[in-house]
């Protein structure tokens, strides 16, 4: 079994080759290709602590891959990170572990901000006034940093609960080439941004409906476990597109799940970000239309990604 | 992370704490104690292969413990073992990783073989006159293993399919002090034995209901995912005594399912192993009761067993 480093993993990570693999993970998902159980979670009440265990097996490879992820979100009082982790890699044809990947939560932090990336790219307006983030944490400054290549714009408005967060984030964003303005009022981003990412791990809507302008595409990539929420129901009821990255698990504790347990919504109006990616049409029809991408985040991305490190790697 | 390798846990694992750490997570696992998530499972039709993965958080406990375990049926054709694996210890403060067990499967067969010993001892009729061994593979020597504890008796007889695997088995078990008898007729060992292990990866029934005597006890270890299966549903349905290790679980695709399934028995004949266990009382009310322990392994057992491992070594 090979033990591979998180500078290993950064050194040798070829993001644009992890995107396409993304890509096709998604797509042989929405197919029906990819085992996916059913994802197994931990909470902790005592140590305001979350764990979650996703498994992939993307039929014909000859890897399967098992990934652990925790947020503890006293953790940064203590002076240790939120988020932390670790995949592991199996013979799809012998059982055998192969690779420990012990990128403390990176890969899980890079595949979901590659997949707010494809998501961008298929439902943004065609002009981006503004970009919003919602968040100032690791996954907010990694979406902020993929969407570079998905619009020209380099405008952003970043919203957070705490002064040394956004600033923190204020200076990551001006050393991406941004310009950027903080504010404690999500209904002032929401006013100014039309590309907006919610990336927190809040329990409580913090986006109304309306607020939203039309022509606004909205990824929201925090609702990732039970209790989780960062929009209103009624603004997932007023999106014209509903893209998620899997019905099912969407449909149980996404953003839509809060929608369609007020019956504001059906499963039968989402579209699977797979299923879309594999038409190849372009998920906004026109530039009016509100969209929003709700993404809780899939197995067979953990899958792919951690391939593309274990092939750059040699193992 | 500390990484531990089998050859330290083979050294370090004290049996008679493990057991009493196993039976603490039974009790505490019906008691309500414990946060088991739904088994995550993979088939891989095309390589004869099939993967757990099983996790467990005894509530208070200062760790969570994550296990894979792979069976893949081909790998002695390869010079493998079937059956691999390990097991995670992470931090339930911190959600950081605290040890990896190298075992390779052999924790998950030894706290089988415990749970096996835990079962005979609540259940196996007071006079044992031979005990009977479905099975030729690791998992069936280790229960003959644990059961010398339980009983005096120290006839064996071992059903196989295979010359050799029951060849290896007759010498295995005249080492650990036992006259032994092979067979490729189960009919046969239910003729003899009244203590009875089934350890097979069967799916479909080793043993029939018309042929077991009044007065014995059977434990099953196969069906330990769906599609399993070792007993008759009329076995099951003709069980005076239903211990289970998760209703849950055995409900789903334990032995007791198929007989669920058929209308035979319903959930609520199932006591499980812990709630037995936590009474203190006997299990077998009576020297003819056939009685039947239906065990799929509980996630608790290998949080139990890791911490044994990491408490011997100091991690």
């Amino acid at each position: 079994m090979k033990l591979i480093t998180k500078p290993q993993i950064l050194a040798s990570l070829d993001t644009e080759r992890a995107l396409s693999a993304i890509e096709e993970g998604f797509i042989a998902y929405s197919a029906g290709n990819v085992q996916v159980p059913p994802v197994q979670a931990f909470t902790f009440a005592e140590t305001n602590g979350d764990c979650c265990i996703k498994s992939a097996y993307k039929v014909g490879s000859p890897t399967f891959t098992v990934k652990v992820s925790t947020g503890f979100y006293d953790n940064p009082s203590n002076g240790l990170p939120s988020n932390d982790g670790l995949m592991m890699v199996f013979s799809a044809h012998t059982g055998q572990p192969l690779a420990l990947l012990q990128d403390q939560g990176w890969l899980t932090a890079m595949r979901t901000a590659l997949a707010g990336r494809i998501a961008a790219r298929l439902l943004a307006p065609s002009q981006v006034k503004a970009i919003g983030i919602l968040g100032t944490g690791m996954q907010a400054s990694m979406q902020l940093e993929q969407l570079r290549s998905v619009t020209d714009c380099r405008q952003v408005i970043v919203w957070g609960r705490h002064a040394e967060g956004l600033g923190a984030y204020v200076t990551m964003a001006r050393d991406l080439g941004f310009t950027v303005r903080s504010t404690h009022d999500a209904a002032e981003l929401a006013g100014l941004a039309n590309l907006i990412v919610s990336a927190t791990p809040s329990r409580e809507p913090l986006l109304q409906a309306h607020w939203i302008q039309p022509g606004t595409h909205i990824t929201a990539v925090g609702a990732d476990g039970p209790g989780k929420q960062e929009l209103d129901p009624g603004l997932v009821a007023r999106a014209d597109r509903l893209v998620v990255d899997s019905i099912t698990q969407c449909a149980q504790y996404g953003e839509v799940s809060h929608a369609i347990g007020k019956g504001l919504v059906t499963a039968n109006q989402l579209v699977e970000l797979g299923a879309l990616l594999a038409s190849r049409a372009h998920g906004r029809e026109s530039d009016d239309q509100i969209t929003l991408a709700d993404l809780t985040g899939v197995a067979v991305q953990d899958a792919q990604i951690a391939d593309c490190v274990l092939a750059a790697i040699g193992a």
